[in-house]
């Protein structure tokens, strides 16, 4: 079904999304298990950027941005538009004029399974994007499509009000409903690498660590 | 046919084609029509770099950048290098040395359809280059290719003069006999985008201003 | 044969390893007869770092980095870890709780035909790695590998002990048996460039530089 | 949440899977609104296969096929199995011996976002697969997944029961509680396509017979 | 500028067109001068199909066909349909309900810088299509192209009228002017190859039918 | 070091190269220790040969087949052709003259990490080859490489007199002194798999067959 807009979405908590988007993608990621994760082509545009908010869900057709009008009246502070084409495209749904309206909007970012452009400006705006492409090839406003529905973005599953995260190691998304657990062994994992990094950096190994070497004696291991 | 050096071309004006380097590829593209972009593959080796210039071409064997010489000395002020190979390579056929020369002769960058190296001179330079690849490989000196001939490069035609521009977003050409019109074009949205950008950055929406709610209802789009 | 971890291996100077870092990837590789390179698709996680040093070699299974961890044990001063999976695979091996590791250990970098991540960190921490991506997809600890065994990293073998360079041009391999004569050769070619870049520089042709225009003329090069 | 296998599925008749795969993927894919292809770098192994079935997804680590044994288990006539890796992976998950016990449980072929092997004895057993790669790469046995889980394959969400068809145009799914009235709009576009196809190959035009003239005119089409 | 249409295009003779179809693509290729392939991710959807024709171009927007039901009435007997995106795309523009359409014209085949689908059909046909992908993904009606302007299909420049080449090697584009003299040096080369295939045949070496010991003891070969 | 030929290599014995060929790569792969595997975009140009011999190799420059021509001065019956580029290319370096050369001094195929062409005639001529891609684009005659060096091909160490074996699924090396070994372990196997394959075929589990049960309860696996 295309061309549905979902009003008054239910999000995660604000300041969850947010301080899930501290912790950093890696370790939310192994925090829920190992899961979650969007496709690695999805790049930063430029380094340094973390953030975390609640998916607004854009579904497009290709080479067209109709609906990035329509999802940004449904924004409001802390969200992060999410877009995902029907089919595979890098044409550049997105640029300053938009970035300009969403950050008006409260909008933290953008998460697009296809290309952004005039990326110069949303650096200088230091507005976030992490895209499949860089490109030029604007799009035009012919078809419908449909906002807040369910999508599929660079292989994972994302729901409107999901969490999404990202950082320069890529892209998370977390359900709603767990997002409150998931931020708690997010923030326990964090504190416990905080510990093993400083033994680490005192020349402790892994090997002794994690303790290793028994495991790996029985695995079979043969040092020569 | 090869082995062709074309001298004494016809180039677009210097003063145009710095003038769309101005504009940049995003907005100069919308102004001809949405037509004239390379393959969003070619990126630059640093951010930032924004430029536009007379192409002179080089149409360059694999592995091989005899030609790259022979078109320098076709060079003057104000052009940019635009290199395509017979046939998909990545080697890196350009690097210090050659843009040492290059910029003697007034060139402004290069637009590489293959690779590139020593990009850490060419940054500290500030000579920019949009290629497909960074790849230490050298090239030999052992064919001929020919220089100021019709190129496809990265996906568009280039022809020797046309106005290449080229910044984070990508690279786009201009037809010569077009570039003074696409120009006026160019400038005329420029012009036209500072002002919906006020208007966007007050938290009007693009829906409003660009009056699509009537064609979104005609469409079929249901708010739910 | 799988499950080996070799030690006491036999190493490049690591005097002559630095050297050749100095030099750099694209020099050191024309200086050994154009061979050595790695894949142009292993790229640096931030610009501008430049390393040379020895090979601790890691074959690993597909998103399994327990033989990083019996690898760091094995490292000293001055080496390079160089990680190939058995089975293409793009997870992130490596974060920065292990470079902290490797850092204690003298290592000087990465160099990874998979994945890395914890990026921001190890910018932060100025341990460079070179990769094919960057990806927050962890590993596990469940089979073994072998460590300083020949492995073959995007396209090249690499033997323990061989020096390993790396820069933004991507990543050499110099046989440990070779290292010093060909530092020896990279540094003549350094000082030759030196020399030719200052010429070029003020406005000297390649064409004549490197007497080209026999050679042009004979092959049938035509201006016209 | 992993290392569960979901037991007691609701399946989509079997007769109405079955006749989905009749209409074949193309008219399926227009008859549900154009929703719901994996994506196309699944490909057959070999050329003519024509199935429709009902989905027992796997999501399984990188590497080890461990839950497709698990998964065997759960088949019964009419299935077709899915197999998503928690990471991209090519290796070869499956090959003549899984297809053997496959078949001896009513599967009626297998679908992967990852690598297949012995597609010769597959292809003289008649066994379809549409697989990301064909990799000898083989996998191990030491981490657990999960069975008929939702899963993300080749960009689609797949749940356990929705029917799966496949040629060779690729792969679709529609989801079990849509899958009667699917089948009703696909069966009325295929008998719509036959006088369709008549009235084209005797020589009537697209033009006219979609009655698209006025329509080019109005959208400023010329000719000349 | 979109949106034209051109009528009455010159076209190659069509018996020329045919004839150098006959030769293939690498024949004529080399007899052109090694210039004119298109790349080689373009294939053939089946086996053994070899064609020669008179160019018919469209230029589409991405995911719309509008222009292909345009340009069916444009082609006659001896036509290759010549299909360009003008941004990368790998819907399926076309089916099996176009193809009778085109030989109900005439049509050969069809040469498609994005995806075709219906390749079962279209296989049974024998319609033989070179396409960059085979994707159920279908295409919509809403927006202009062009049709019989030059396009850059693959990488390479096509003109309507242009002869295309198509065969299990991949495609070529010889200029329309040049096809009669191509198609003389095609026919020479291969009289030549019969004459040298019966020499290597027999077991004469390359080295000795082609002269080569001399030049390369001169480049210094070393056999040990 | 370029510009050797090695004569009168040492070669695994042709019996038990052709035996390894008949059990296949899956097999041998597994027999070796899940090692030896060429990437598998390597791909047959026709499905169902399989072959086994005796690697000639062949170190060439990008675009320049000159020591195809002398590496067939050095085969003999049993062999197998193994090409790598010396920098990434796709260049047809091979077609159906070399073939019909080869095919005289009993050559048994062709491994290329690179293009091939006249896939047509190879095809009617059962030569078989495995390749990077098919691209009609010739090479030229202008540099050296070598022969029987060691190369990197697709990933994977090759040595003059290894045995390569080749079949739908990929491509495979093993080692010329470990031939008769990897054969025995392989030929077990395969005895090994006819009987599973019998009780698999009459509905016998592989959770049974392998008795994986007892493991996967211990390692958490729930039935829900």
């Amino acid at each position: 079904m295309t061309g549905i807009v979902v009003q008054g979405i239910e999000r995660a908590e604000r300041e969850v999304a947010a301080a899930l988007g501290e912790c950093g993608v890696a370790t939310v990621h192994e925090a829920q298990g190992r899961t979650g994760l969007l496709a690695s082509y999805l790049r930063p545009i430029y380094p340094g950027a973390r953030i975390g908010g609640t998916a607004v869900t854009i579904s497009a057709p290709p080479g067209d941005n109709t609906m990035v009008h329509v999802a940004i009246e449904q924004c409001r502070d802390g969200d992060v538009l999410v877009i995902a084409p029907t089919s595979p495209c890098e044409d550049g749904y997105f640029g300053d004029l938009l970035a300009t309206s969403a950050r008006a909007r409260g909008v933290k970012g953008l998460v697009i399974d296809a290309g952004v452009r005039d990326v110069r400006d949303l650096t200088e705006m230091s507005f976030p994007v992490w895209s499949k492409a860089i490109f030029a090839q604007g799009t035009i406003k012919a078809s419908l499509g449909s906002v807040n529905v369910d999508v599929v973005c660079a292989g994972a599953l994302v729901r409107a009000g999901d969490v999404i995260l990202a950082d320069d190691d890529g892209v998370c998304v977390v359900r709603r409903e767990k997002a409150a657990a998931v931020l708690e062994k997010a923030q326990a994992r964090e504190a416990n690498e905080a510990d093993k990094r400083e033994r680490l950096a005192a020349g402790e190994l892994g090997l002794d660590m994690y303790d290793m070497r028994g495991k790996l004696a029985e695995m079979g291991l043969k040092w020569v």
